[in-house]
C-alpha cells in the first residue's frame, strides 16, 4: 500500500484508526473459514490496510478514494464466515465495521429495529430484552457475528422455519455503492410493508457477500414475543426415521420456530465436552422442536400431535423441557457440536435440498461414505432441507479424495433439486462450483449486475468473482 | 408487423394461435388501467400481432426470434394491471400466456403449489379446495389476474399483513430471457427453503413487471389452513382513530390475515349497488380485520383484545360474523369498491408509508383535499401502510390540477419515509415520477441491470423502461 494512500485514509477516518501493522493486518486478513477449514481455504496475501470508519459518511469518502486510485475495497464484519467470504487476494483496504455498533432505534409502532452493521447478534438479543414485547426470531448461529454482515450473508441458521432467513426479516438497508454513494431502501425510512417502486435493490443487496455494497445500516422486523416456549427433543432409532417425521408434523400445521437435527454420538460427545448430560440418550439421532406458541394449551394440544405423529414414524423417546434453564441448556450443548468437531474436518458443505428429499440425500451420503470408505456425520436444520455435512481429515491431513468427494455431494445435491450453499455463500471455496449450478448465461447476468454496482470491480472481488471472460 | 414474421410465429406455435385482426389487437394493447384510468393512461399503438404459446419452448423460440429481428416483446397476463405495465408503444409482438394455465402439482411434503404462469387466483383457490388441509392464503384483488402476473407485478392486495406479498409466497421460478434461454430459480425444482448460491435472480425477477424475463412457471408456497376464522367490522366516529388504533393490534401479538379500512359513505354505497346491506351502519370509517387462529378459544381471547384497544381509542361497535356466508359478503362488498367508484376517478396512486405514517399521510392528505377544493376518499391496507387514494373527475373531465395534485401525494409520501408504489408497480404511469424516489446513481444500476438481462431493450421496453441516457 502507497504511503500516499494510507495519509488519505487517515484524513478520512482519524489516524488512530488506521492500521498497517502487518501482524494485526494478517489477523484481519483471514476469518473463521481459515482457522477451522485451513487445509483447503485460499491464503490471505500482506501489504494491504486496516480502516475503521465511524459513520456511513466515512465509508462514503473511503470507497470513493478506493474508486479514484484503484484499490480493492475488502468490506469485514465479525469474521464468523465459513467460506473465506471476505478475504483480500491482492493488497486492499480492509474495511473494518466494528466501531458502527450502535442500535439506533426500536420503533414500536412498525415493529423494527434500526441498526448500525456491525451491532452483533448477542448484543441486539440482549438489547431487546429491556423492550417488552419484542423479540428478534432468528439465531444464525455464532452471535458475535454482526447484523450487517448477517444480511450481505443472508445468514440462515437454527430458527428458520417458522420466520424463514435473515433476507425475510429486512424492511430497509442503508449502503454505500462500490463508487462511493450512500443509498437507502425501503423508503427514506427503511420501514415500508410494500415498496414496488423501481427493480428491487434490497433483495440484491441481501445475500450478495459484500460485491454489491457495503451495507451500513439494517432495519429489522421485530416480532411479538410468543408467550410459551418449551423444547422437545426426539430420539430415533435411525436417522431416516428422523428425517421423514418432519414434512408430516409442518403439514399438520406444527411449525417450531426450528426443528434440528443431531447425531446421538456427536451431541453426546459435545455435552460431555462442555461438562453436561444430554438429557436424551437412546438412538441413532434426535430432532430438537423449539417450540413458541400463544399459551400452554396451544403447546400441550401441538405435543400431543407431534408425539403421535414421531410415534408413527418409531420414535423412542421424546423429552420434554420448560424451565428457560434447561431449553438454553440444550441450545447451548447444540451450538458447540461445530467447535467440537472442527479440528477434524476439512470442510462442511451446507448442501440443501427440498425438505421431502432430505431422506434421499442422507441415502446418499451413506452411499459415498462406504465409495471412499470414511463417516460422513451431519447436522441438519431438518425443517429447511438443510444439511452440513462433514468431511474428515485422516490422520490430521486433507484426504486424496476431497475434490471427488466434494463434487460428488454437490452433484447428488442438485440432482435432488438442490443448492451448493444453503446458508454459507460461495465465497472463495466454491466459487469453481458455481458452474455446476448455473448456466453460463445466469453467470454472465450475474456479472452483468455485478459491472452495474461495481464497474471497476473493486470491492470484494475475491478471485474474480465470477470466473470467466469479462 | 412484417408478414415474415408472423410466418415464423405461425411455425412456432401454430397458425391457429397468432392473431393480427385489428380489433383484437387493439383489445390485447390496453389493459384495466386504459378503461377506468382512460384519460391520463397512454393509448396503444396498432401494427401489432398477439401469440399464445402453449409451452415455456415456444416462450423462448418467439423471444429468440424477436432477438434475431429486433422486435419488442409484450408478456401479458389476464390485463388486470392498473399502471399501463404491459401495453406496446410501437408495434410489437403480445404474448400472452392464457394457455399456459394449467396446475402442475401439489406437494404436500414441501408444501408448495407448481403452476403455470396463467393460472388465475380464483382457479388457484378453487383447486386447493380439492386438496385438504392446505390453502394459499393471499388474495391480491380480481381474482381473474394470473400468478405469473401476479408475482412479476409483486402482488400485494387485502391479505399481506401476516403472510406479505407475493415476493414472500415465492420458492421458485421458471423464466424465459429477454434472449431467450429457460432458467429455474431456487433449485431445479424451485423448492428451497435456503439457498444462498450466487445473486438472487428470483427476487430481481419478482416484482420486475416484465422487463427483466417472462415468467411461465412459479412455486409457491402452501400454508396449513388455519382452523377457525372469523371477520370483525370496528366502526370508528373518525378515519384517524381508526388507523392509531392498527399499530396497537399488531404491537400486541395480533396478527390478522387482514386489517383494512373502508370509508362509511364508500361501503355503504357500494352494498347497495350489489342489493346488499353493510352490517356496519354507523360512523365515520370501518375497520375490517380478518382473523384466522388455530382454535375458536384462541380466537375470543384476541377478539377481547381487539374490543379493549378499540375501545380505548373511541370504536362506536364492533360488529362480528363468523359464518361462511356472512365472511364471503364482507369481502365481497369491500372488493367491489374500486368497480363501484372507478368510473369518477381519473387515478388512484396506491402511496405507502410506514404503519406509524398513515395518521400523518390522512392529515396531510386532508390539507391538499381542502387546497384544491375536492375530496379524496381513500382505501387502506391499513396494515400495511398501504393507501389507495382517488383522484375524483370534475364534470367527467380530468381536473386542472391532476398533475400538481398527483406530485404533491407522491412528494408527502416520500417525506414520510414512503414509496410512489406499494402495489401497481411503475408502468408508464409513474415513470416520469421513479426520479422524485431514486437517485441517478439507482436508475443507472437499475438500467444496468436490464441491460445485463436485456442488452437490446427489448422486453416489455415502455417509453423507455428508465428515461435518461443510455
Amino acid at each position: 500500500m502507497q504511503q500516499e494512500i494510507v495519509e488519505q485514509l487517515k484524513k478520512i477516518v482519524g489516524e488512530k484508526w488506521v492500521d498497517t501493522d502487518e501482524e494485526r493486518v494478517w489477523k484481519y486478513s483471514h476469518e473463521h473459514t481459515h482457522e477451522s477449514y485451513g487445509l483447503v481455504a485460499p491464503k490471505p496475501v500482506g501489504g494491504s490496510v486496516i480502516v475503521k470508519p465511524v459513520k456511513t459518511e466515512e465509508v462514503s469518502e473511503i470507497m470513493k478514494l478506493a474508486y479514484e486510485v484503484d484499490i480493492p475495497v475488502i468490506p469485514r464484519g465479525a469474521g464468523t464466515a465459513l467460506a473465506a467470504n471476505a478475504t483480500p487476494n491482492q493488497p486492499s483496504i480492509i474495511l473494518s465495521l466494528e466501531r458502527m455498533n450502535k442500535i439506533i432505534e426500536v420503533d414500536d409502532t412498525n415493529l423494527i429495529i434500526t441498526s448500525e452493521a456491525a451491532v452483533s447478534l448477542g448484543d441486539l438479543i440482549e438489547y431487546l430484552k429491556g423492550e417488552g414485547n419484542l423479540h428478534f426470531p432468528l439465531h444464525p448461529g455464532d452471535e458475535g457475528a454482526q447484523v450487517g454482515a448477517m444480511v450481505a450473508m443472508n445468514a440462515g441458521g437454527v430458527r428458520a422455519v417458522r420466520h424463514g432467513v435473515m433476507r425475510d426479516q429486512v424492511r430497509g438497508l442503508e449502503a454505500v455503492l462500490p463508487t462511493g454513494e450512500i443509498i437507502q431502501t425501503g423508503g427514506s425510512m427503511g420501514k415500508l410493508a410494500k415498496d414496488n417502486a423501481g427493480l428491487n435493490l434490497t433483495h440484491l443487496l441481501i445475500g450478495s457477500e459484500g460485491i454489491l455494497g457495503i451495507i451500513t445500516r439494517v432495519m429489522l422486523k421485530l416480532h411479538p414475543k410468543p408467550r410459551y416456549s418449551a423444547t422437545l427433543i426426539a430420539s430415533f432409532p435411525e436417522r431416516v426415521a428422523a428425517f421423514r417425521s418432519v414434512p408430516r408434523l409442518i403439514k399438520e400445521g406444527i411449525i417450531p420456530m426450528a426443528v434440528e437435527y443431531v447425531e446421538k454420538d456427536q451431541i453426546k460427545e459435545t455435552a460431555s465436552d462442555l461438562g453436561k448430560r444430554w438429557p436424551a440418550p437412546d438412538g441413532e439421532g434426535d430432532l430438537i422442536l423449539i417450540m413458541a406458541e400463544k399459551s400452554e394449551d396451544d403447546f400441550y394440544e401441538q405435543a400431543r400431535e407431534i408425539e403421535k405423529i414421531c410415534s408413527e414414524e418409531g420414535v423412542l423417546n421424546i423429552f420434554m423441557a420448560e424451565s428457560p434453564a434447561e431449553q438454553r441448556d440444550i441450545i447451548e450443548i447444540r451450538s458447540h457440536i461445530l467447535p467440537a468437531i472442527e479440528k477434524d474436518i476439512v470442510d462442511s458443505p451446507d448442501i440443501t435440498v427440498p425438505r421431502s428429499q432430505l431422506e434421499n440425500l442422507m441415502q446418499a451420503l451413506d452411499e459415498l461414505a462406504e465409495k471412499f470408505n470414511t463417516r460422513i456425520p451431519v447436522i441438519a436444520h431438518a425443517g429447511d432441507g438443510n444439511l452440513h455435512a462433514f468431511i474428515l481429515k485422516e490422520n490430521g491431513q486433507v484426504p486424496d479424495y476431497y475434490d471427488e468427494l466434494k463434487e460428488s455431494m454437490y452433484q447428488k445435491t442438485l440432482e435432488l433439486g438442490g443448492t451448493i450453499t444453503g446458508e454459507h455463500g460461495v465465497g472463495s471455496l466454491r466459487l469453481n462450483q458455481l458452474k455446476m449450478q448455473f448456466s453460463t448465461r445466469e453467470l454472465e447476468i450475474m456479472w452483468g449486475i455485478k459491472k452495474a454496482f461495481d464497474p471497476k470491480n473493486l470491492l470484494n472481488p475475491g478471485k474474480k468473482v465470477i470466473q470467466f471472460k469479462n
